[in-house]
């Protein structure tokens, strides 16, 4: 038996495109003698389709669309993932399905029962928990059809202590009493830095559990904050990689079930370093987001600082260097030196940019606010009309010449809300707010792994928001290397403050972060779609109260 | 036997007033005779925490919170909303719990099974459901302790056809197995318009259909976007309404179960005017809004249309006419009379109020892009930018004298994308974003119900965003009345278009609607939060993917 996995990057709500992706993935798994071809979650409307699934209409089109690659679905069989739904009179009214069509029909389709409801996953909003469990039959093969965390019935509880994993049923051990000779499993996967090497040990665990081999069909590509790496796996039943997809790119690849089970012949995968998937991922982040809202060109505020030149290298590598433009838009407290490295960055980089003087803008709003604020002292005020202005002059070059402008605040100012509102919190798109500056620094670095692309003087220069004469950024906050340990132990590893200060940091500045994570939740809210790299990103997965004490 | 119920308004996170809140009702209600007093759902951390109820020490302290108010309860007892442990090796690590507390301990305890995750909903993103169902028995009387949903199991399905409703148990029909005497409900039940008489019924028919006494708890204030309006209820067995408390407003009350049972002097409760309610659960959500996150006073750009001039009358009312102050900025295309009537409604209001140009800015703008945008025609770019300079001028008021920016557009333009980010989008809170235009000239009416506070000028205007000469809303949107039915059909109703079409309205316009709406998301994703009064206001009740296409 022959089976094809297909690695395709799919556009929500696009269903001509998904169409078509999948019926040139089948021709291509036919061509190549297959029997079965895979495909990820949801693949027919995209993934996560949100509170489309909410609308008929939208149901409906995920039903045609299976129709018309059922139709096409002859001398193969293929395993799509849509919503199909509930004909039960209770419960809500969709299941997140897996469907095997053959020869114009439908004739399996197994129910997802596992359903995420934590961090960016909300598919309780959407479906009825599957509870049948059973194999599909294919030429002779039975397997184990399981959806996504169907196969990781383990999943650990946040950072809870002692949790034995937040389901309390195994779908996979459900499975297993009917002695599958081979488990597929269909995900919507998205990429964590974290999670790649333990979405791998799930898989390698499961086939080593119940001796028998193990197909990971994940999409990639990006939809909006959430980046999918692809990375589709197949594991024998010796809990040996047989073969690993390509991170964050298309493939159809097709295997005999033969030669997996032979266990000969395997490549080194190897451990992918972190800041190079990082990088591909934020690449890819990029890339999709423009093409798929329909934007070409983006323009960012180059500031002579680290996070807009890393930015700038990203958006230079994704799009195209013709398809960006920065701003050098210096305030009277910068020195020359950040325009002149802006400069020779721009120009190594091959990007368009434009010097703009905020001057004449800052000298209007003095004016303009002379009475009012008479006898005041300048203070954050005036820093954020800078901020604001630089925005402005931005987004107009946005409007006028459908630039999509690149927000470049990382994770750790994000986090303690070193950023103004409506100013450098501009943009469409966040690219490094779920980099911590601590790994911004490790991104220049990759970006530099062949020679120098950002000039060492961008990179050596301690951080500084320049809104003041002489101002840096451990006037007002720690430095990055006692801020960023004690902002993951909160954020990623959601550690109690004592716990924290327990491993020895100091118990001030603890208090102090947290505090200031906490009062800026009011501008998180309003800030653009975060590219999530993460366990834990800023955006859909972490939800606060706002009008709240703690 | 004696029952009260506590009707309070929480603050979540701050548990020192929580616990003083509840301590203060147990004593009242104790020195009112009572043998039980009954507080609304998730109490003692406030609802809803959201991922705080990820934190262990966030669960420590309700724990702590928990035991201060058990060594109260003496004399009486006290039902209590709290997070519980799941002591279970699997599932979620939390219940949403009713804690039965009395003589200093915990006498019994009723874990929620219907966990709402729809719409602003969220539940099973945290809690594992319960699935135990007994009576509580107190002095002889067997009582249905239920929180919330576990009584509304027939919760219609969104706006799908011929669903049985998306619960498929009845926790209480598994209750009902024990012939309970009373039933009690505590809930965390945010407003709507249309909530309201449906809440109300679901009591009711229950009472009817068990034949028993119906007790529901809900809490009043506002926690961000959510608004809570109270009235609680007592129904008797014929369905027949004993008390309800008041429409967002802290109140105690006690009775006693022979005087609810015996079915006589029920007052005439009527049904309370649309924009009554709506106007009240403004003010609610303002004064709330501003007194949990620590602010005082108010700012806000005053047009001299209808929009500005409503969030005016409701901030003066909610925060008092001291601590508001209205920016008058005219653009050089506003005619003098939008500035005239804005003055006669600040000073009928006894608002403070500057006039402030903002020619200096924008012509300081037009001389720094001047080079850039040689050659090309003023077109949205140029309005954009008075919208943000304006915004500017706003925030630097609020930075300087720490004014809380309110946002004041309203749900039709926020829908259609009619509005400039980071311009008059900005803000910390949305006053009417979930107030379709034509209900605003509905909530003007009813302000000016004893006599004229808007001026006539103001409500009788062509809606215009006067960001160019002549400019009227009309230009670019249909008008209300053909806008507002067709949105409140897509987005309140969840119609798909064709049906809308299929109702009479004009395909051509539907279409364009529906465009307008599915591609502004990428703005509503950076707007503040906003004051939620209907079934479906934009924000977190509303969730869709921002790269995709349909």
């Amino acid at each position: 038996m022959k089976i094809s996995i297909a690695q395709l990057n799919y556009h929500i709500g696009n269903f001509e495109k998904n169409k078509g992706l999948i019926i040139k993935a089948i021709d291509k798994a036919r061509s190549e003698g297959s029997d079965l071809v895979v495909f990820s979650e949801l693949c027919v409307p995209g993934y996560p389709p949100l509170d489309l699934l909410d609308r008929i209409d939208f149901i409906e089109k995920c039903n045609r669309t299976v129709n018309e690659i059922t139709d096409h679905c002859k001398g193969i069989a293929a395993v799509i993932g849509t919503p199909v739904y509930n004909k039960e009179p209770g419960g809500r009214k969709l299941y997140n399905s897996a469907l095997v069509l053959s020869d114009g029909m439908t004739i399996f389709s197994a129910n997802k029962s596992l359903l995420p409801t934590y961090d960016v996953f909300d598919e309780y909003r959407y479906f009825e928990p599957g509870k049948e469990f059973r194999l599909l039959s294919l030429k002779g093969i039975n397997i184990a059809l399981t959806i996504c965390e169907d196969l990781w019935d383990d999943q650990p509880h946040g950072n809870w202590p002692g949790s034995a994993g937040i389901y309390p049923v195994a779908p996979m051990e459900e499975l297993a009493v009917f002695n599958p000779d081979l488990v597929i499993n269909i995900s919507a996967s998205p990429f964590s830095y974290q999670a790649v090497e333990t979405r791998r040990n799930i898989f390698v665990a499961k086939a080593l559990k119940h001796r028998i081999p193990v197909i990971s069909v994940n999409q990639t590509g990006a939809n909006t904050g959430l980046i999918f790496d692809g990375a589709s796996l197949a594991v024998n039943r010796n809990g040996q990689i047989f073969r690993q997809l390509g991170y964050f790119e298309e493939a159809v690849e097709t295997f005999s079930l033969e030669d997996l089970d032979a266990g000969f012949n395997f490549p080194d995968i190897g451990r992918a370093e972190t800041a190079a998937l990082i990088h591909k991922a934020l690449i890819t982040g990029i890339q999709d987001y423009f093409a798929k809202t329909g934007f070409r060109k983006a323009i960012l505020g180059l500031s002579g600082g680290l996070d807009s030149a890393v930015c700038l290298c990203l958006a230079a590598e994704a799009l195209g260097p013709d398809n960006v433009l920065a701003l050098l838009m210096p305030s009277r407290y910068s020195p020359g030196s950040s325009v002149n490295d802006s400069v020779v960055l721009a120009e190594k980089l091959g990007i368009k940019y434009q010097l703009i003087s905020i001057e004449e803008p800052m000298r209007a709003f003095e004016k303009t606010l002379k009475g009012p604020f008479k006898g005041l002292k300048p203070d954050v005020t005036e820093e954020n009309i800078q901020a604001r202005i630089r925005a402005i002059l931005l987004m107009a070059y946005s409007n006028k010449f459908g630039y999509m402008l690149l927000n470049t605040s990382n994770k750790s100012e994000t986090a303690v809300g070193y950023s103004t509102l409506y100013g450098d919190m501009a943009g469409g798109l966040s690219v490094i707010g779920d980099v911590y500056k601590s790994d911004v620094y490790k991104l220049a670095s990759y970006i530099n792994r062949n020679g120098e692309t950002i000039p060492e003087a961008i990179i050596r220069k301690p951080p500084s928001a320049e809104l003041k004469p002489g101002q840096l950024d451990t006037d007002s906050l720690p430095p990055y290397d006692i801020l960023d340990p004690i902002l993951y132990r909160y954020i990623e590893l959601q550690k109690p403050p004592d716990e924290i200060v327990a491993e020895g940091w100091d118990r001030g500045i603890v208090e102090k972060v947290i505090r200031m994570i906490n009062v800026s939740e009011y501008k998180r809210f309003q800030a653009p779609p975060v590219l999530r790299i993460s366990s834990k990103s800023f955006g859909d997965g972490w939800k606060m109260p706002l009008a709240a004490r703690y």
